[in-house]
């Protein structure tokens, strides 16, 4: 039986590849941002036009599947991830990273069905590098096979994690004592690139060892979460347990020795779930 | 009268791109790491080899010439800069991204005659980019003008630091908590790329409006200081005084204004100077 999750998996290729090309045109014209609730919190013009661009492409050729956008979420659209198709989509991850044009810059694009993730695309915009993979068909980049490090000793490891405020005073202490810690096994360095997508791509591509982010949400992660996995590495929930695409938290590596270690290290700490009720 | 230092800027343009053919060589073969004192102090083979290829087809033409290198520091030469024109190296500036072939990873070399930065080479190796600035001309990317962000707002800013750890647990306590003092103004984000030289490019392109680090090294910086004041930015000391290449301190903002508010942020740590009497 021919799969049945490729003719999807190549047409989201496709789009990708357009809303690419919307996010680097956009990069040509000047700034024009529009400011959600606080500096940290930027949303921009391309984001929603992205997004449309992406989520009114698929819905032509697949009106019943569902879908979970970062903007349509925003927006008041629902987070609930059900047994649908669903399209998980973060249409420029990185959103800080676009308004500086610092240069991690992606679209993620996550596919699931009965809630489990049959494909992932992730598109590092200016590195001109796409990610793909599909459930048991390996990971590549630029068509390329990637694998992760074959790290096993965190000692050894880069670790990647992402650097921004928390308005609530104790978890921010956390998240800066959890940096502390991590550093303190001691680890190579840390490097905080800024895009969570591309942060998962990187530890996919054997370029770090780990990263792990307290607050992402699933359109960082569904895309990312198969390519990692088809590259070999492991993904699990902060506190060392089982990975949920709707809990808001994450570890990735190259080994399961260094994800456990970190899960070890780290203390969790209260950042909602992305399917709780409003 | 004819540009006394152009003639050398050109020449070590073709020497840095002959380095960065040799980095990206090494690249493509396995990893052959020798670890120095700690996890955190690592120097490959192709380091020493890149700074040997720099220094000795520099001193085939300018014999008479100084020079101060990470690599030959390391193994005893001194460290001191006099009046004579100087070039100061780093082979691989970013060499944990190096090992880990994690994006950013540069070759870094500043000329000094007079201890003033006459002109600054950076070349981002895998990015395929090499910026260049000659005083008073301009900065450039691959030949193409650059400037720094017209940013004035430290609020409305993306800072790049380096996060490391530090044996002397004061120290790290206090890198730790600088990087908290920033994240509180609020800014942007916080980024951690993990090469110094580029940091400071990225500033000189407007991709980012600030970096600032405590215990760098004058090769980390004596390039990419040319190509950011060039770019227009500022540079000065962590405690907002003038710029001392050896001090091992550094910011570099966009604007004055970031700079100094950064400067009033930060608490200074022992460093050392690159100078000092071993």
């Amino acid at each position: 039986m021919a799969d049945p999750w490729q003719e999807c998996m190549d047409y989201c290729i496709d789009v990708t590849k357009e809303a690419r090309k919307m996010i680097c045109e956009a990069l040509q014209r000047d700034k024009s941002i529009v400011e959600k609730s606080s500096p940290v919190d930027l949303v921009t013009e391309t984001d929603q036009k992205v997004e449309e661009l992406i989520i009114s492409s698929i819905k032509k050729k697949y009106p019943t599947h569902s879908f979970i956008g970062e903007e349509s979420v925003a927006a008041g659209a629902p987070s609930i991830l059900t047994d649908d198709p669903t399209w998980i989509i973060d249409p420029i991850d990185g959103t800080t990273n676009f308004v500086h044009r610092f240069p991690f810059v992606s679209v993620s694009i996550g596919f699931t069905v009965n809630k489990q993730i049959e494909f992932g695309i992730v598109y590092s915009c200016l590195e001109d590098k796409m990610y793909t993979a599909r459930k048991g068909k390996g990971a590549f980049c630029n068509g390329v096979p990637i694998k992760v490090s074959e790290q096993q000793d965190i000692t050894k490891s880069l670790v990647l994690t992402e650097i921004g405020f928390k308005k609530d005073p104790e978890n921010f202490r956390t998240m800066i004592s959890n940096m502390g810690s991590i550093l303190s096994i001691p680890v190579h360095g840390i490097r905080a690139p800024g895009s969570a997508a591309v942060n998962m791509c990187l530890v996919a591509s054997g370029a770090a060892d780990a990263y792990y982010h307290i607050g992402i949400h699933c359109w960082d992660m569904a895309g990312g979460a198969a390519i990692v996995r088809e590259a070999g590495g492991v993904i699990m929930d902060i506190t060392g347990e089982e990975f949920d695409l709707m809990s808001r938290r994450l570890i990735t590596a190259s080994s399961r020795s260094i994800a456990e270690c970190i899960a070890k290290k780290i203390k969790p700490f209260p950042c909602g779930r992305d399917d709780a009720e409003n």
